[in-house]
């Protein structure tokens, strides 16, 4: 049963055998604990350096819904909420993280995943009676989205400005940003992230590191005690090395993109494939998720050998699936899954 | 600088290497994320059959702390408390963990950092005012405490009994349980930990393992939905294998109590050094940890090669160290320590 | 400036006059605090008196919001969210209240400020993915609505089945209670909704009462504690008895529906008016609110003499106003801004 | 049975006459709601004049444990605590309202109910491990304490600049403000009040209001936003008129003081009884509550015709109960007490 093939998530591997070799090799060093450790203290340097920034911090923590409810509750006050698109992940698929630390999410709804300055503005003019509505004071993205797709340069330039003359912080969720940044579309740097947005995390989980995602402030009122919430959040691992040697692997040379470069090569070798057949897609993407619309028989047929998401229904007859590949998708896997998708025509 | 001997926490290194070897041999196959992987299911089956409960479940999370939160939020109503010693962990080192989910530490005083039945309903008597006071409703405990004591089988139970009569759900923090139940002193077994308590955790990350608590929640009522709050609180990891892996090679044969006997071994050899040169004790300790008392030349003394914590002011002259050993302690640096420690007297 | 008739609230008055005979009355009685008052139980048992109804139980507090508060936060879970319209009243003007207790407010478009079975189960439908997604646990409906609407009886028993079988809690905000059941369309009762629903509330504030909306639970489950909440979430009041009073002289005779029924009235009166120029509405509604679409210079006209809210732009040259009465609304003032619509054609 | 004489409470009546004839007087006027309303802003303005305060802001609420909830959930980032004697009102008999905001109350032990520096430094000292403890921000204190006692000009102070050089905000409890300030031996003024603390409140309900707390926010930092605070917790009430007109009635001449004055001079002429038969007190005190030391016989012969509360077990034999004095405390019912307290000898 378990021997399908499986392009169901980027998070189906272990890591990186880099990263395993790194844990070997630093095993025995004795480290103080909680994150002041010899390797995380050097992967922040690291990071920084890529960033170009003098004022930005790096913090480490273990997933991405931690980094977001982290991030959230500590950048806003009670009153204040955090505007996202319907398919963010904070909205959708969080258990009411972000509520639960007493912070309403103002949705919209946006056929790309992606929001612009008019929604923002929408969601204001929404709420003109103050204080008998809440601020909203944070808006919420992702780069590359839930659904694949990703932010021109241009497009962040705007909603970095509206939100700065909004009053408004602009958070990015980079659960998997590698691939966004590595996407033969983008235009944008890790740099330019870093100077457009007052907050960002950089996802490890999702391109080859066993847990970690690095959360990147570059506002500094954002930055104060925020090692207090990682505390308080239960987010504080007493081996902070875990996190450190990683990010330290990902970042002293260039493995960070090459894991996602590769993700998404697949991904497009794939896409080509269900173009070929004809197929359309629920939303147009570079990276490494890819949603083709196909009918019935042909996701019972794909089902039989393969393993992926039916993502959404589009009709009685047509769903889109979701296929994702990873840094660790093999090309033998590709080349056998393109040869089923011709079979599908 | 940091070429000095460390006896300053039992998470200073990184894993145990039969850890890491499964790490290696397990990475490149496809696994179910969110803790659906074999390695989670086949590890929670060991410990299940270990505790002989049919009713019992297991969850993996990261580090004591999430576990602290996770246990105590999701069984608590917003009008409930938990009571602690005042030595306890949630009490003083968790940065207001619980009381930032909504609910009130109530505290006592108790010299051996253990709780007994008069400790609790003293509480309970200093809230006669319902519904102005909170309820009471759980009492948390440690084992081994937070100052390396440890209960004895008619304590648990009479503390079980206890709290059974007087509707209190009873949670054991196991953050060093393996160095408590292989105590010398100890008559407890894990099986008894389960029958005895409504939930109680089983720390790995103190242990040998690179992070990882295996929360038992023995009583159904707090089961349920238990997931919700893990993903909610941002405690669940998309690599549940991680802690899957970890727990699997830590409880396939008799890892776990092996590594924590070393490491108490390893301290009593320490004690005794101590006690040689006719140190007293803070509190009176079996396990990994002791706290003995010198003057401050002699702290200043054994400061310049070994790194540990001044845990406690005694006097102007005197404090209590805290001196604590783990599944890693070289049998030479012991030595090493342990001549020291015979130059101070 | 001042000396507009304002029909823009039916919080614009003090009390009714009986009321405040009452509080003279019983001043300088001498009586237990925190709603022990004689007055409180004594309004209790009228109010279950008429609700027939031997499981509820009643509890006073001062306003709506604050009801809300309570009875949600204190029935979910934390995992657990509440389904409500976009237009209710918890979603759209609390402040972020529900969210603020750690719960998401799930809501649902619907024309006419209603829900039904059809809605929840949309909401439902979107939510597969547990524990990744929140549960939905309770339906949050108002009656008569933030809109004016009313619920006929059929739709609220197939409302109730409909929860019932799926294990929701059904939650009524009767803020204009009143005004809903004396509407001459209504067919519901008292003790229908007593029957019917989870918890409700009876609100007094916009009925003729200084402050205070008595909150009826009628599921027992739902009982257990809520005084606990009441006193933590600071809404008891030492003086319990201005609470109990004022029920108390609202429901010793029929008082309470009279003065909504005057309201009624004098709004429907005021909407035949409009329909006389030919006005359309923004809902159809029978209680004491209703909403013209004027143009804009008939709402300048009309804004010389009168207070009301513009209350939503349907297009560049019309937008609805709402024109809310009240108990005190009187018929001297109908009169006068009866004329001024006359002219408006 | 209800014919006991009440020493119970000082909110066992209703509230001044001179507040009811308002409440008549000002009753059909039409006013804007949420605290909009003239009477509110005139109460606000009254009360701003006598502090002589240019940037202090008034907000009206229900009752203490609102004030307290709103002021210091507003104020603190939840990593931050309030520091409370343990005798505080927020930690002894609140039901956990300021851990339910997610804040933990650090208690400290002080015989009269009353803290000085030095207990606020013990607490700081006992939190060195920044970030896995919490960071103290608020220091709590109430004035007359919750046992009757209250601060002198210089104890205020001192406190005060402690509080300033060591970045901690300073909040006075002024439930029983009233009587703190009229009792014979107090040396401060609402000014000193105003100009000592960054927040303070002055109670209503326990003065001779039926509801009603004013908070007075000098700190402008802690007034952005408050009112959203206000409404999200439920505290705004639509007809805020009800708390302005009492307010207006309190400030526009010295009703206010007066009937504190007369709280206080009842209570010394029952004391001054108690003392001539011998009594010693619990806490010495000169405002509107007493702690007379009774021994059991004495306790049960004053009970059959008093109400009033057996507060604290000295010995087996000897309780110190609490007689409360209040604004509507009688001149014949004091005789009475007095008649029956001679007795007791």
């Amino acid at each position: 049963m378990k021997n399908k093939i499986s392009f169901k998530n980027d998070y189906s591997e272990g890591c990186h055998p880099q990263i395993l070799d790194a844990l070997i090799k630093y095993n025995l060093s004795q480290q103080d604990g909680y994150g002041e450790d010899q390797y995380s203290l050097k992967a922040k340097e690291l990071i920084l350096n890529k960033l170009n920034s003098k004022t930005s911090k790096v913090y480490f923590v273990s997933g991405g819904t931690q980094a977001n409810m982290l991030v959230i509750s500590s950048a806003l006050r009670p009153h204040e909420s955090v505007i996202s698109a319907q398919t963010g992940h904070i909205f959708a698929n969080e258990t009411g993280a972000i509520e639960s630390t007493g912070h309403k999410v103002n949705s919209v709804n946006t056929p790309n995943g992606k929001l612009s300055p008019s929604h923002i503005q929408k969601v204001i003019d929404e709420h003109p009676l103050q204080p008998h509505q809440l601020k909203q004071k944070m808006v919420f993205i992702s780069n590359s989205t839930e659904i694949g797709t990703i932010y021109s340069k241009k497009e962040l330039e705007d909603l970095s400005a509206f939100c700065k003359s909004n009053d408004l912080y602009l958070y990015l969720d980079g659960a998997r940003l590698a691939q966004g940044l590595t996407s033969e579309n983008s235009d944008i740097t890790l740099e330019d992230i870093s100077k457009l947005t007052d907050v960002f995390y950089i996802g490890g989980t999702k391109n080859g590191a066993l847990i970690g995602e690095a959360i990147v402030i570059n506002n500094p009122e954002l930055q104060k005690y925020f090692e207090y919430y990682i505390k308080q959040k239960g987010a504080m691992l007493a081996k902070g090395r875990l996190l450190g040697i990683q990010f330290l692997e990902l970042f002293k040379g260039n493995l960070y993109f090459d894991l996602a470069k590769h993700a998404n090569q697949q991904a497009m070798l794939i896409k080509k494939a269900f173009t070929n057949i004809g197929c359309l897609y629920m939303s147009e993407t570079f990276t490494n998720q890819i949603f083709p619309i196909l009918n019935n028989l042909q996701i019972d047929s794909l089902s039989k050998d393969f393993d992926f998401y039916v993502w959404k229904k589009i009709d009685e007859n047509n769903s889109a699936i979701r296929v994702i590949t990873s840094w660790a998708t093999k090309d033998k896997d590709v080349d056998i899954f393109i040869n089923a998708i011709k079979k599908l025509s």
